[in-house]
């Protein structure tokens, strides 16, 4: 009973990480989420409808929020960073649309995805829909140095998203290869939601660098916390499923590491789950205990642990503030999901 | 043998309607075809692999020609309008990827679709990644006002084909809401590409109004005989299948004026065909005859000539010259092509 408090207490404390940070956003958030459901409308029905069912299905606006809170780090003092927080967000669920098609995925934060209800059609369409608007937005921001930040990371999203399809299913993938590929396909809008923050503070090159690199790192550790939970039971608690990456055939951190580690049984197993697809009643079971044996779970999250450090410091060139603080929370947040 | 020697002089002197605009473009169309393949090019090979099969596939390239000839046109001197063009290039073949794969199309211009050939997947991603590399280009040239436009025109294109889905194998669909689809779908890019070479030579707002106005209605005419071509022999010889729109149950001009102007047993023939998808061998055939034996092909035909005057009349303020000579005369060409 004791133990179980402890736990509940310890978990509390973990989620505040993020909470704090968007009670210090919370007026701006608002603005953003209006600003969201106003901006994806069309006189086209279906567009609203269907932007509206992953919208809707939330998440934590996380790229948003680090939008806001790297602009109010760096003093800005209008509301420019709303606007720019609701073009993050539209980059963002663009990809989730056309990522979901792309994955065949049916689920979507535990909810049927947008392809699985409207169908795939319509969500690569309503992606390249607000995909525009994404920009529209940004040319009313009017920063040339915004639209040059957001239209490079979109480009490196999609190199990403092709580079993750070319290594599927290839057990060779080293880290590095796919450290590439989580750099591009996640970090690199993490980055660019922070960094613009600075850009429109009007601040140093040096703040904008160290926020980027809060954001960038944030991201990599953020995704490889992803790839644990994917073989996670936490997973499961989250209403999201266990296994889709091993069903894809995607070869993560965690796969990575258990078959350099282990012997010609594992790996022979590894081929034939994610090289040749071919998979049957237990094999899920199979692979999680193979990555616990190695301890590929538990070392992915410590070296997520090390982007985690990386972002921390970056963050040390800003005085401490409460804000401050809460964008390192962040951090423990964004590791401390896996637990 | 007299008739076949002067339909064949009635054709070259047809198709010399772009000839000569592309003659007149030619250098700069060079330096378009090249920054095309320097910008595709991706550190992912399967970028500029997948990128140049449908970019060499070619096409006429008749948006960047626009966009060429209008900058000229307006008086541009320098070689901003090279940039702009590969960057229409790219959103044109971003949304042709992405048709593909809505379409499930396995051939584009005679030669099998990037989706047949590479799956929808890197269709999909790598029609991101050109989307993206579009903006980018317009980044590196400046304008706010070129942004506007194109970004507008890209939100335009998307509402455009989730509305042609959303009327797809409907047969109630009337003229203007048809109108509306291709309007968005087809006439918005062709329409920002014009006004984009207005805007870059600094010209008074009427020049701009009259050069989108050109696009505009060209456009619109281009795409009414693309829709009568899809029921053509004349679309045989150009390579292309004929009967793709029939197939996948799409609802043009040339269907909206026979099924409105038929009897019982033809709008129930519409109904099973289009609508219930339920096709057989012969039914194509009998498509095609029940749209001659109304003159919907040729009354298509005529609806497109009524746009294409609206264009020409746009060009009115301009002084005469060899080059609004040749625009108007592609008018002549995107209409004579169903011939």
């Amino acid at each position: 009973m004791a133990v179980v408090v402890q736990l509940e207490q310890e978990r509390s404390k973990k989620s505040r990480g993020l909470e704090s940070l968007i009670a210090l956003v919370t007026d701006d958030l608002e603005r953003v989420n209006k600003t969201i459901v106003e901006r994806m409308h069309s006189q086209v029905e279906l567009i609203p409808q269907l932007a509206g069912h992953i919208v809707a299905a939330g998440g934590k606006r996380l790229r948003p929020v680090l939008t806001l809170a790297s602009a109010r780090l760096a003093g800005h003092k209008e509301l420019r960073h709303v606007k720019l927080a609701a073009c993050v967000e539209f980059i963002h669920t663009a990809t989730l649309l056309h990522d979901d098609v792309v994955d065949e995925s049916s689920l979507r934060r535990g909810l049927a995805s947008a392809n699985a209800m409207f169908g795939n059609k319509p969500s690569v369409l309503v992606g390249d829909f607000l995909f525009s608007r994404a920009f529209e937005l940004m040319v009313e921001d009017g920063s040339l140095a915004v639209l040059a930040i957001l239209s490079r990371a979109s480009s490196i999203i999609a190199e990403g998203e092709v580079l993750q399809l070319m290594t599927s299913n290839d057990t060779s993938t080293g880290e590095d290869a796919y450290l590439e590929v989580i750099r591009s396909k996640t970090a690199a809008l993490f980055s660019a939601a922070c960094r613009i923050g600075a850009v429109i503070a009007d601040r140093p090159k040096v703040e904008e660098d160290a926020l980027e690199s809060y954001g960038l790192n944030l991201g990599i550790a953020f995704q490889l916390i992803d790839d644990v939970l994917d073989y996670s039971a936490k997973q499961a608690l989250l209403g999201k499923e266990v296994g889709d990456d091993f069903r894809d055939g995607k070869i993560t951190l965690p796969v990575i590491l258990a078959f350099r580690r282990g012997d010609n049984d594992e790996r022979a197993f590894w081929k034939r789950t994610l090289e040749d697809q071919d998979q049957h009643s237990g094999d899920l079971d199979q692979a999680i205990a193979i990555l616990e044996r190695h301890g590929s779970l538990a070392d992915t999250i410590a070296r997520a642990r090390h982007y985690g450090s990386i972002a921390r410091d970056a963050l040390g060139i800003f005085p401490d503030s409460p804000l401050k603080q809460a964008m390192t929370d962040a951090i423990e947040f964004s590791i401390d999901r896996a637990f």
